[in-house]
C-alpha cells in the first residue's frame, strides 16, 4: 500500500526560509490578511486531506476508472464523496476572490496545497482543477451578469468547469477548429461541433458542468484570430439561477488511456447547444490563455506531487529492502542483508529524485509569487516586470517540471527493481498517470517553442536578460562559503547570455533553427532555474545551524555536480545547426529502402 | 492500428554490407552452411509471422491479459495457435544445434529475427525466450541423457522451459535463497519453496514446463558459491518420454503488471517437487548464468524491437497529422495545415528514436557475432578475445539498449500529442510493455555494476582497452571524408580510456565510488559503442551510391552532433566523487524534517 505524508516541513522551510512569504504578504495590501499562521494551518488541513481521503481512492480510481454508459459518465467509488468533502472544505476557491465565496489565497500557498493533492491522487485532482481553470477565464473576461451567474457555484463545487479546445484533426493547431457559432436572434449562440480530450466533460460529482468551448462564427476570419469562447452550460442555467433543461452538449464516448483512469477524458458532441458569447467575438483565444496558462503551472505541480509521492514511496522501500552489502563491509551484520541504501547508485536515483522535488517546489512558489505580484501588487513596473518572468517561465514550470519529474518517477521506480513493475507497489500507476503531464496543455514540445520563440526570439532575449540580471543579482549577494553554488549558477547564467544570443542570431538566419533547438533551450534555461532555487535554498539554509539544514547544502551539492552538467550537453545541442535534421526529405521518415 | 513492417532493407544492409556475413560464416566450417541467401529467406520468413500472426493479437493480448483460475494460467485468445504455428515453423530452434532438432543458425541471425517478434509482441516472443534459455542452459550443464529427454522437446515447442530464480526477499541477492533441495534416495530431490516473477510459470502453450530452478542443499556453503540448479518439471517425465504424474510445482498466482501483460508472471510453489540435479551440487549460478547471459542480449532486443516499431508508427502520424505550418512558409499550401514533419522538434524526436534503431541494430549482430565466434571458431585466441569482448558488452547490451530504446519509444509517444496517451494508438501499451526490459534479468543498475566492478575493475581494465584498441584501429582506417565520424570515434575513444584509468584508481581508494559511478560509466561505454557501429556503418555506405546509402551518413552525422555530446555529461559525472551520495545518513532519506 503506497505511503504518502505530505512534506510539511519542507513547505514551511520553502515559505517561510526561502521566500520570507509573511513579509512580502504583509507589505503588500491586498494580502494583508494572510500570515504564516493562517498559511501553515491550510497546508495542514489540506495534508489531511490528501493523505485521509484522496489517497485512498487513488489505486482503486485507477483500477475502476471512469465509466460511460448511455450518454454519462460515472466516476469510481468515493469520488463524489471526497469531491463533497473537497467542495464543502472551500478548497475549490481557495485562490479565488473572496467576491465570489472564494478565499482569497496567493498563489505561493495554493501551488503547495495543489502538490499534495496531485501527489495522492492526480485523476481526481483534475476534476476541481478545471474548474478553478474556468473560473479564473470567466473572472478575467466574462460579463458581470455571467460571473454573478456562474462563479459563485463554480467555487462552492456545485457546479464544475471544462475547457473544451482541441479536435479531432485540431489540437496544437487551434486555428483550423470547425466548431461552428451561429447567432441566434436573442443574442445566444447556437454551437455545432465534436470536441475530444476533454477533461471533465461528464461526471457525476456536480449538478452542473459548465463548459468553455472555443467556436467560430460564420463570418469569422480565418486562423486563430478568428475564434470566439463560448460558454456552453450541461444544464441551461433559468434567469432564476436554477437549472433548466438539458442542453444539447454531451459526451459521446470517452477515452481509454495510459493513465489517469479515473478522470474522464470526452469526446464532446455539441449539437445546435446554446451557448453564450464571453467578451467579443473573436477574442477567444486570449480568454482561454487565462485559462491555459494557469493549467500550464498546474501541471509542472502535477509533476512535482508525483515526483514527491514516488520519492517516498521509494525511500521507504530502500531503507526496508536488504540486499547484497556494502562495498566497504557489511552495514547490519546481524542482518542476512544491508539495506540497499548502502548502495550508492541507489541513493544516486533517490537524490535524483528529491532534489528535483525540492527545486521544482521552490520553483513552483517562485513562479506563484511572480503571478501573486501580477494579481496583487500596485506597483506598475513591478506588474509588468512579472509579467514578463510568468511569461518566460510559465513554459518552464509547464515542461521541464514534467520533464524532469517524469524522468524522477521512473528512477523510483528502479529503485523497486522487479516490485516497481508490479501494480501493488504504486509506482507504475504514478509512471502512468504523469506522462500526460508532459503531452497535455500543450505538449513539453509546444512549450518550448513557446518559450524560445514568443519568450525570447519575439522580444529579442528581453526576458530571459531580465530574469539573468535577478539571478546575477542574487548570487553575487551570496556569502563566500557558498561559492561553490554561486559559480555554478554564475557559469550557468552567463552559458544562457552565451546561447541565448546565439539563439538570436541564428533565428535571424535560419527560420528553422528555432524549432530544432527548442527542447535543447528550455532545459537550458531549466537547469538554470533550478540553479538559482537552490542558491536561494543555500542562501536559507546557511542562515541557520542543525542536521535538516545542513542536509538542504548537501543537496545542493549533489545538484551542481551530478545534475546541472547536462548543461554542457544541451548548449552543445543548441549550437547545432538544423541542417542535421531538416536535410533529410520528407519520405525518408517513412522510406525504409 | 498500429502498423509493423519488418525492417529488412536495414537488416540486410547491416548484415551484408557492415559485417559482411556471408564472407564470416563461409570462412568458419562450423558455419558454412549458411549463406546470405539462406539468411535473407529465413528474415523474410519472420517478416511475414511478425506482421501476419504477432502483431494482430499484440493489443487484444494486453486487453484480455494471461489469467490465472484454480491453479492454471490461461493465455490470451490467439497465443496457443500463434505458439503452435511458431514452434512447427522450427523457429524455436532457429539458434539451437540441430542434434537436438535445432536450426544451427548463427546469433547474428537470430537476434534480426528476435527483433522481429519483439517488435510485433514482446508478451508473446518472453514464452518461446524461456525455452530458448532454459535450453542452452541444460546444453552447456545437463548429462547426455537429460540433454535428450528435454532438449528435442523444448525445442519443438511440445515443452517450454522457464528460469526460477528469485523469490520474495531474495532478487540481485542470490545468495540468500531460501528454497531447500533434499536429495533423495534414488538421486532425485525433494525441492521447496516459492519463486517468484517467474515468466511463463505456467500457460496452455505446451503439454509441460520444465523449470530451471536454483535451491540450495542442507549442508550447502552460504552464499552464492552453495546455489544448485535443479530441473523440476510440471509433470514428471517418464523413461519413455512420455508424460507421467503432475509434479508437486505450480503456480499461486500471477502479477498484474504495468505492461507485458500477456505474459504470465508467476509465483510458483515447490511442495517436495522431485527435482534433477544438473551438473554438480553447488556450482548452479555458472549454469544459471549461460541462461542469464543470453537473456540479457534478448532484452537489448527487446528495446531494438519495440523503438522500430514505435519509430515506424510515429513516422507514419507524423506524416499523416496537418498541424501548423513550416517556419519557412507552407510546404502544402494546398492543405489546411502542413504536415508536422515540416517541424524541426518532430524531425529531431523522429531522428534520435532512428539512429537509435540503426545503432542497436548494428550492435546486437556485432554482439552476435563475438557470440559466434565463442561457439563457432576454432581458433582458441579468437575466442579468448570474443569472450572477453562478450563479457565486456552484455551489460551494455542489456542496460545501454534498453535504456536508449525506453527513451526512443517516449520520443516516439511525444510525436502523437495526446494520441499517444490514448490506447487504441497503441504507443502506451509500446512503452508500459518495454520498461519491464530495464528492469527485469538484472535491472540496469545491476548491470552498470557488472560493467564497471566484474568486467573493468576487476580485470584491470584489460577488456575494455582491447575493445578501444579495436574500435581504434577500425576508425584510423576510415576514409578522410568520413572525417566527421573518424574524429568523433577517436576522441570518444580517447575520452573512454582516460575517464578509466580514473574509475581504476578511485576504485582502489575509495570501495564506494564505482557504485555510485556505474551508471554513468555505462553510458558513456554505450556511447562509444554506438559511435563505433555508427563508424561501421559509414564506411559500408560510404562504399556505395544512392538516396539509402546517403541518407545513412545524415544519419551519422545526426548522432554525432545531437546524440555524442551526452558523453561530456557522463564524463562529469563519473569523475564526481562518491561523497556526493555516500554523505547522507541512512535516516536521511525517509526523514523529511
Amino acid at each position: 500500500m503506497p505511503i504518502y505524508n505530505a512534506p510539511l516541513a519542507d513547505m514551511k522551510f520553502i515559505l517561510n526560509d526561502v521566500f520570507k512569504a509573511e513579509q512580502f504578504w504583509q507589505a503588500n495590501e491586498n494580502l494583508a490578511h494572510v500570515d504564516a499562521a493562517t498559511a501553515e494551518a491550510i497546508l495542514e488541513e489540506m495534508a489531511k486531506f490528501a493523505q485521509n481521503v484522496t489517497l485512498p481512492i487513488n489505486r482503486t480510481g485507477d483500477e475502476e476508472g471512469a465509466t460511460y454508459n448511455n450518454g454519462a459518465v460515472t466516476t469510481p467509488a468515493g469520488f463524489k464523496e471526497a469531491f463533497k468533502q473537497y467542495a464543502e472544505g472551500g478548497w475549490i476557491g481557495l485562490g479565488a476572490d473572496e467576491e465570489w465565496g472564494g478565499q482569497g489565497m496567493p498563489k505561493m500557498l495554493t501551488v503547495l496545497a495543489d502538490e499534495m493533492l496531485f501527489a495522492t491522487n492526480p485523476s481526481f485532482m483534475l476534476y476541481p482543477l478545471l474548474s478553478v481553470g474556468a473560473g479564473m477565464a470567466l473572472n478575467s473576461y466574462a460579463s458581470q451578469e455571467q460571473k454573478e451567474t456562474y462563479l459563485p457555484k463554480i467555487y462552492s463545487g456545485e457546479w464544475s468547469g471544462t475547457m473544451c479546445l482541441t479536435e479531432p484533426h485540431a489540437g496544437t493547431d487551434l486555428g483550423i477548429i470547425k466548431t461552428k457559432a451561429e447567432r441566434n436572434e436573442d443574442g445566444t449562440y447556437n454551437i455545432t461541433g465534436t470536441k475530444i480530450f476533454i477533461t471533465g466533460g461528464d461526471h457525476d460529482l456536480a449538478e452542473n458542468i459548465i463548459h468553455l468551448v472555443l467556436a467560430k462564427t460564420p463570418d469569422a476570419p480565418a486562423g486563430s484570430r478568428g475564434i470566439s469562447l463560448f460558454i456552453v452550460p450541461k444544464f441551461i442555467v433559468n434567469t432564476d439561477g436554477s437549472l433548466g433543461e438539458r442542453n444539447t452538449a454531451g459526451p459521446g464516448s470517452i477515452e481509454h488511456k495510459m493513465g489517469i483512469k479515473a478522470s474522464a477524458t470526452c469526446v464532446m458532441n455539441f449539437d445546435a447547444a446554446k451557448g453564450y458569447l464571453v467578451g467579443n467575438e473573436n477574442e477567444g483565444l486570449a480568454a482561454m490563455f487565462v485559462m491555459m496558462n494557469y493549467e500550464r503551472l498546474s501541471m509542472g505541480i502535477q509533476g512535482l506531487g508525483a515526483s514527491e509521492y514516488a520519492y517516498q514511496n521509494a525511500a521507504q522501500y530502500a531503507t526496508d529492502r536488504l540486499q547484497g552489502r556494502s562495498a566497504t563491509g557489511a552495514k547490519s551484520p546481524q542482518k542476512p542483508a544491508d539495506s540497499i541504501l548502502v548502495h550508492g547508485d541507489v541513493r544516486r536515483m533517490l537524490l535524483n529524485v528529491r532534489a528535483n522535488n525540492e527545486a521544482s517546489r521552490a520553483f513552483a512558489v517562485y513562479v506563484g509569487q511572480q503571478l501573486d505580484i501580477t494579481k496583487f501588487s500596485t506597483d506598475a513596473e513591478a506588474v509588468q516586470k512579472a509579467n514578463n518572468r510568468v511569461a518566460l517561465l510559465t513554459p518552464i514550470a509547464k515542461a521541464y517540471l514534467t520533464d524532469t519529474a517524469f524522468q524522477a518517477t521512473l528512477d523510483a521506480q528502479m529503485v523497486f527493481g522487479g516490485h516497481g513493475y508490479i501494480r501493488e507497489w504504486g509506482m507504475e500507476q504514478c509512471i502512468r498517470d504523469l506522462r500526460i503531464a508532459q503531452i497535455y496543455e500543450g505538449t513539453n514540445g509546444v512549450q518550448s517553442q513557446d518559450l524560445i520563440g514568443r519568450k525570447t526570439i519575439k522580444c529579442n532575449g528581453e526576458y530571459i536578460a531580465e530574469y539573468i540580471e535577478e539571478i546575477r543579482d542574487f548570487a553575487n549577494d551570496l556569502d563566500s562559503d557558498l561559492n561553490y553554488i554561486k559559480d555554478a549558477t554564475l557559469d550557468a547564467a552567463t552559458e544562457l547570455e552565451v546561447i541565448t544570443q546565439t539563439v538570436l542570431e541564428r533565428a535571424k538566419e535560419n527560420p528553422d533553427y528555432a524549432n530544432a533547438a527548442a527542447v535543447d533551450y528550455l532545459h537550458a534555461v531549466g537547469l538554470l532555474s533550478f540553479s538559482y532555487m537552490f542558491a536561494k535554498i543555500a542562501k536559507a539554509a546557511n542562515a541557520k545551524s542543525g542536521e535538516f539544514y545542513q542536509n538542504k547544502l548537501s543537496l545542493v551539492n549533489y545538484f551542481i555536480q551530478r545534475i546541472l552538467p547536462d548543461l554542457n550537453t544541451r548548449i552543445a545541442r543548441i549550437k547545432v545547426t538544423s541542417d542535421t535534421v531538416m536535410s533529410f526529405s520528407e519520405d525518408y521518415f517513412t522510406n525504409q529502402s
